[in-house]
């Protein structure tokens, strides 16, 4: 089979010295053999800052090293005139400073020095992949890209050419951490700590070679399943020695482990409520069998009752990660990071940004976004992430200009859109997704559709005007998305299960807690202090007020907050009911647009690609035209109010 | 595993003689190796119609006879004083003898006779039971009652000692034919007739012990998936031979096979409509195939678009059966048998009886029902469904005194319920549905709720105000399952896949073409002639007029014949809303009056019966609970008006 270069595939540079030692100088020379080269008079050198007197350029590069130094992941890169030199205070500063010069060499003007150093010290991604294929969710949880690139028939694969591909890949964007296994730990993935570590050790190594560090994700009963031991109490002594020695083992094989990823408690996963303990507990248990070895866990956030009943009004999920940890902040270790998904329900293509990102003082935190697109298409309709991430990282936490999430989070996690298709992404487009969220990741004020534009043009060999075409096609596919699925910030209305396509009523009397309350007269969710759950008095003021009041609340998240009629009227002065067949209408017209448009560019393309792509784009009107109908007919039915402009809503 | 023995097990005779020879001469004599003999100085002899006179009642039996004779299967029961005889022309007639005086012996009287005769030649159970179990539907395909007890890992089973219990079971209620696979023919299955032969023909030979004619589903594109052919078009002379070759293999080795059952282009299915050929053509081919042997083609009439837009409002699934098989009426062979779905729709708990069952003149049909409870609770509600099919099978097709759906049916085949869980059925009381499908088959003017006693009286050893009760709890089960469940005949409302439990718009933007239409005003589906899709029209007047108007339609059906507003009054006096609400509290009070009725009887009934029952009472309890809650709430929401007497209604 042959697998996509991605977007490592065109980039080329001219000759290249390097002066530098080491484990990670040692990857840039064989990365260098692969690299196509450009005839080009320019000189590059890479170079340590120790050994940075050996270039031309050291006085440029002495004089832009900040104050506070390069960190290891930073570096320098100066170039005047045929002379270009890249320092690094070490190996991974080096490496990214080589994939930077590698990604802009084409557009770096002749007199230019830069300073780069991550925003976020943890950049990490999730696979939910499993080692034994999951009766229902198959081989990777949500994953839309084929199989695991990890894991086959039960085993770690054998041949790890794809792995290091990844490790590359993901080295290029600045990850620097991959947990490898998914946070629902069935019994299988149970054993990776144990009779699966020497391939465990095996695929820490691939990834060590680019920098990245091996998270495992695991599950907390794991005691019970895998001793005799008729506890996983946190507060045992015989399950806080088992860890202990279990963690002992593990960094017998990899030395340099990330650490551990949790998810305790949340979606019938055991958890320490068992045993009447707090997640504190919990956390701080694998937290201190890891410091020694100096590991991290990730404790996720995503907590809240999923046997909910549908007719108890008083229960609203967006409160459960706040209700859950806000009373524990600052008891727990510091090497122990809280992963906060990004809203307070669950991925959605529109939702606030969860309180807890606000509110944490004292315990560090990662914020969790979600590359592969379970709510967001799966990789069959094209939505760019790009602008959503951003909005949520630049997102002022105070509501009155102080931090933003990207200013707090100590930590950036996403689940991977990786699998074993030929392109790792299924829909070739979506590549730029996870392009995007390591670029966001390494830069949250990074302008995406910038990235866009820099991911195509190391993707496709094309001329400037065909991938400003691309570009301009993507860009905006987000919001096309967010119109023609669920109205104005309610979420879900998703098919059960799958989370492909509408079902408007498939979750509204469930158990999960995510409902839209639709009625003959209007549409909504109160989640007011006033009158409704009180959600919206977990955030600070001015935040609070703001999302309390139905006149100041953002309008694209006005029936996430509130229930309304559907003759409300919103500041464009149509009504609620106007507003939501008019998206759908225009999110449907988009994406034929978007299909037009792509169809112009198509021949341009290889046929691989030309084939996948378009025939997502049909994929994609087909499910926006279901989206828009189904929508569309829901509230027709309820409410009996005909489309102001007379378009087709079936009855 | 200790296995169940059902209603075999209670029940005793006395000593009994055999004036017989034959097989199932021999099978009887094994049977009464097996049966408990009861003290008692009647003298029992069976015998064949030959040997009549060496027994002491041949008097009484030859006065008996009936002009027309007994046929293979009809048999005398004569009784005078302490003599008792049966005598029947040949095996069956004698087998079916001797269940009968096992089954009343205690109840007859000193002086006694009785001719019966099955009112329906062919009496049949279909199993839907994968020799590979399907990753979506399991090892049988809509089996609540564990795996198959024919298939495991691929293979038929070693043991067959269950198989055998299995034909026991079934002759001793007069079934006499099986097709063992599910009518959805997949890979594995389709080699039944070929590398499975052996295993076939070890299976037909148990069940040919108690006179059970053995058939197979087959794939109609089998000629392609397992030879080289690149068509399966019934005209097409290959494939003529190649079916015939195939029939002759099998008929080598089961040379008393019953027949094919064949699902072709339904459901994604292959058949003759990919070559524009027609069912005729396609039953044809296999009937003449089968002819030479004596075998019979069941090819079913559940034919529809299952891509259907909800959009398109001029296609009504109901109509397809009749459209797709009246204009072929005649152009079958002999050795067809049309397999025509009780209902226009799928097996619901209510649906009106199918126009076909009236309508075709000159083509065999067998009327199919469903034993499995797919729609009626899965063997986790209580739904005893006799007095169901008493009324189907009772139907006047002409609607003026005519001839009633048993008069008209040459055959009667339904889905088997029957799995490898200990107790065959999962629900212990779910093997009444069995029973009462036998018996019904056997005698379709039966009293449903006097099989009820017969099952109880042959399966549990208990006093007869217990059975009283027992049955008292059972009898009515169907109407109140149909009470909580889609109101007035409108059907589906059922979870999409599993269809257990509420989803009231769950099918309503679906493919299938089951749709409840509802919206604020009113609910139901115009199938008049005058303004709907015209399915009234295809039933003989005075039915189609009966339909047609909204004041003579029968109320049950009120909902799958109009729609109307929720203001429209029934006889009752109540409204169509209040009526909903009406029945969904009434069938929830229902289950919870069983369950108490239940518990104060549950502790005669041995543990493991107790249990069993006891934890489905239960289940059922919550299911109506959710099934009374969604749907009076969706038509709350909807209508806006509150139920008359203030119960409770969700918001």
């Amino acid at each position: 089979m042959t697998v996509d270069p991605c977007w490592l595939g065109t980039q080329r540079l001219p000759e290249v010295t390097i002066h530098a030692s080491g484990a990670l100088a040692q990857t840039i020379r064989a990365e260098l053999r692969q690299t196509r080269r450009i005839r080009n008079d320019v000189e590059v050198a890479l170079c340590t800052l120790g050994r940075v007197r050996e270039t031309p350029l050291w006085q440029e590069v002495e004089a832009a090293l900040p104050d506070e130094g390069l960190g290891a992941e930073g570096f320098v890169v100066a170039r005047r005139g045929n002379n270009l030199v890249v320092a690094a205070e070490a190996g991974r500063g080096l490496l990214y400073g080589y994939f930077y010069v590698l990604r802009y060499f084409e557009w770096m003007t002749s007199e230019f020095v830069v300073v780069e150093r991550p925003a976020i010290a943890i950049r990490m991604l999730d696979h939910w992949d499993n080692l034994v294929p999951h009766p229902r969710m198959g081989a990777v949880e949500r994953g839309y890209s084929g199989g695991s690139i990890f894991f086959r028939d039960g085993r770690v694969v054998a041949d790890l050419t794809r792995v290091r591909g990844y490790a590359r890949l993901l080295a290029s964007i600045g990850i620097n951490a991959v947990a490898i296994n998914n946070v629902n730990v069935h019994a299988a993935e149970t054993r990776l700590i144990t009779e699966h570590l020497p391939d465990v050790s095996r695929l820490a190594a691939v990834f060590r070679e680019y920098g990245i560090a091996l998270y495992l994700s695991v599950n907390f009963a794991a005691p019970m399943e895998l001793s005799d031991l008729d506890t996983a109490d946190p507060l045992d002594p015989r399950v806080i020695r088992w860890w202990s020695a279990a963690v002992s083992r593990v960094h017998d094989v990899v030395p340099d482990l990330g650490g551990f990823v949790v998810k305790a408690d949340s979606e019938n996963r055991p958890g320490p409520h068992v045993y009447d303990r707090t997640h504190a507990d919990g956390a701080n248990l694998l937290a201190r069998a890891l410091a020694p070895y100096g590991g991290t866990v990730f404790w996720r956030c995503f907590v809240y009752d999923s046997h909910q009943d549908w007719r108890d009004r008083s229960t609203d999920r967006a409160r459960a990660a706040y209700d859950h940890f806000i009373p524990l902040d600052g008891r727990f270790e510091d090497n122990v990071v809280l992963q906060v998904k990004h809203g307070p329900l669950d991925f959605q293509a529109r939702e606030p940004v969860s309180p807890l990102l606000g509110e944490l003082q004292e315990t560090r935190f990662a914020l969790e976004l979600q590359v592969t697109q379970e709510y967001t298409g799966q990789q069959k309709d094209l939505c760019y992430l790009g602008p959503w991430w951003r909005e949520i990282l630049q997102f002022d936490t105070t509501g009155a200009g102080g931090a933003t999430v990207a200013d707090r989070t100590k930590a950036i996690v996403a689940v991977s859109n990786v699998g074993d298709d030929a392109n790792w992404t299924g829909h070739k487009l979506a590549q730029s997704n996870l392009y995007a969220y390591g670029r966001l990741a390494w830069d949250p004020s990074a302008d995406p559709v910038s990235l866009l534009h820099e991911w195509a043009a190391a993707t496709f060999a094309m001329d400037d005007r065909t991938r400003s075409e691309l570009v301009a096609i993507m860009a905006d596919s987000w919001r096309t998305y967010e119109r023609y699925t669920a109205p104005l910030g309610v979420g879900f209305m998703v098919s059960p299960g799958s989370h492909y396509g509408p079902s408007v009523n498939g979750y509204e009397y469930s158990a999960w807690g995510t409902y839209h309350f639709a009625d003959r007269n209007g549409v909504g969710v109160d989640r007011t202090v006033a009158t409704g759950s009180g959600f919206t008095g977990q955030y600070p003021e001015p935040l609070a007020g703001r999302y309390e009041s139905v006149y100041t609340c953002p309008e694209e998240l006005l029936l996430f907050f509130h229930h309304v009629p559907y003759d409300h009227v919103l500041q464009n002065g149509r009504t609620v009911l106007q507003q939501i067949y008019d998206t759908h209408f225009q999110g449907y017209d988009e994406v034929e647009t978007m299909l037009t448009r792509w169809k112009a560019i198509a021949d341009r393309f290889e046929p691989v690609t030309r084939e996948n792509i378009s025939t997502r784009f049909e994929g994609q009107l087909a499910n926006a035209r279901e989206w828009r109908d189904q929508v569309n007919t829901y509230f027709y039915r309820l409410s009996g109010i005909p489309d102001s402009e007379r378009r087709t809503i079936y009855h």
